[in-house]
């Protein structure tokens, strides 16, 4: 199955929009993972057994297990997803671009070294940086489009033939760079009016959103804004207000529960 | 030090632009060192020790370290830098850019973990995702302004407000981001008009320029178009031509006679 196909399927199967965010800082771990040999695998381990069933996708954010020295365990944590639910991609986060030669080191690290589903990837460099990924065929690229920080708006929001700079993006993507089927773009929740605005420029790829929770970003307008006319296309990404649902011991239960009713939130929209 | 007293003091000291890229290969490396424990450290180590009199800098590109599996190499050669050529700045090249959170923890990866005394950063999220980066005062921070690759103009050379992205990426990093005088712009030797344009914008920021050698950037045009005028200002890249010059014993002693030559040549049109 390609990137679009694996989406499909999950959707339907959890009946879920919901993306959880694996980025695990040290600190913030509750106190009865942090003694453990792998804090952050078995970190993980608790939130993907706790909810699997409810989400459409996982998202581990590379920059947390590369500065705090833990490649490994990012290794095993998608490893762990493989094994448990496959069915789940995964989207390895990491927003690369790089001339040719060194893209292609970079799809390797996502593709085989860490067997991801998809990667995030930053569009600032041009098409030839992007194809060593979009040539995966079966692989998802997700390029950055309107990102969902304050200061977004410094490039993207600049207007060049009347377009804003993430609408160049969201059309180059759609018209130009997608001859695999395997392009999904990033739009900030905490945008909703620039989201409506994209899906009706691409009324078909698949978004990921993020920016619900701890950004402040609006449910309901996201779903109402960004929702495809087959009802489905969102990745709603949250990561701190799952994760974090609980310091104690119970903090997979309730990374579980907060899972749960952020899927049924959205599906209330639906 | 800062990173701009590093530059000064090292294009003084050894008289030269040319910074090495050390990007290996593990399928282009001689067969000398492929059969070692740490390959990739064993061929880093005999380039720097052959050119470390005749550079301004070390640039590791991450990807090559990150997508062979190779982060603890990559580790092992910057503190060999840090050991044999203190004086030399090491630029981890990673092109980063994400939200504030995440940024703290890449800027923990590149200047902390690795101990570079540069990063490559993206600027296309704005000035929030730089900012973790740009507040490490006594760290170089080399942001993606005129990129050296076939389609980078596909963004980069939209026009707004009657002027190009990557104009407003230059103007920005100049007026309003180096509030801790630790910027660098990246402009490829590929285009060498853009080079002159920007060193026009800019009259003082130290440029990285990737792009001579392989990709066949012309040395005289970057060296007349951008030279500051105290003279300096150019951190000038050379990956392949120079690591790759000879692939047989003798690839160190062809290292250093081609970062030699290249810093002649440069030299010769200052």
């Amino acid at each position: 199955m390609n990137f679009y196909e694996k989406l499909n399927a999950i959707w339907a199967k959890n009946n879920s929009f919901v993306c959880v965010g694996l980025d695990p800082d040290l600190n913030k771990l509750p106190a009865c993972v942090k003694d453990k040999e792998f804090p952050i695998f078995e970190f993980n381990k608790a939130i993907i057994d706790a909810t699997k069933d409810y989400v459409c996708a996982y998202k581990p954010q590379a920059a947390y297990y590369a500065g705090q020295d833990r490649d490994a365990e990012l290794k095993m944590t998608i490893d762990y997803i493989k094994e448990v639910a496959p069915e789940v991609p995964v989207i390895l986060d990491v927003k690369r671009g790089d001339i040719g030669s060194t893209a292609d080191m970079y799809a390797k690290e996502a593709f085989i070294r860490y067997n991801a589903d998809a990667v995030t990837v930053n569009p600032y460099m041009g098409f030839d940086t992007l194809k060593p990924f979009l040539d995966y065929a079966d692989k998802g690229v997700i390029i950055l489009c309107r990102t969902s920080n304050p200061n977004s708006g410094d490039l993207q929001n600049l207007v060049a033939d009347g377009k804003m700079i993430y609408q160049h993006v969201a059309l180059l993507a759609k018209d130009k760079w997608n001859y695999n089927n395997n392009i999904a773009l990033v739009i900030g929740a905490t945008y909703p009016e620039e989201l409506k605005e994209v899906r009706t420029l691409c009324p078909e790829l698949p978004f990921l959103v993020p920016g619900v929770g701890a950004q402040g970003g609006d449910v309901e307008k996201v779903v109402k804004n960004g929702t495809t006319a087959a009802g489905t296309g969102l990745i709603i990404n949250s990561s701190r207000g799952i994760i974090y649902a609980s310091k104690e011991d119970d903090f997979g239960v309730k990374a579980g529960e907060k899972t749960l009713e952020l899927r049924d939130l959205i599906n209330s929209f639906r």
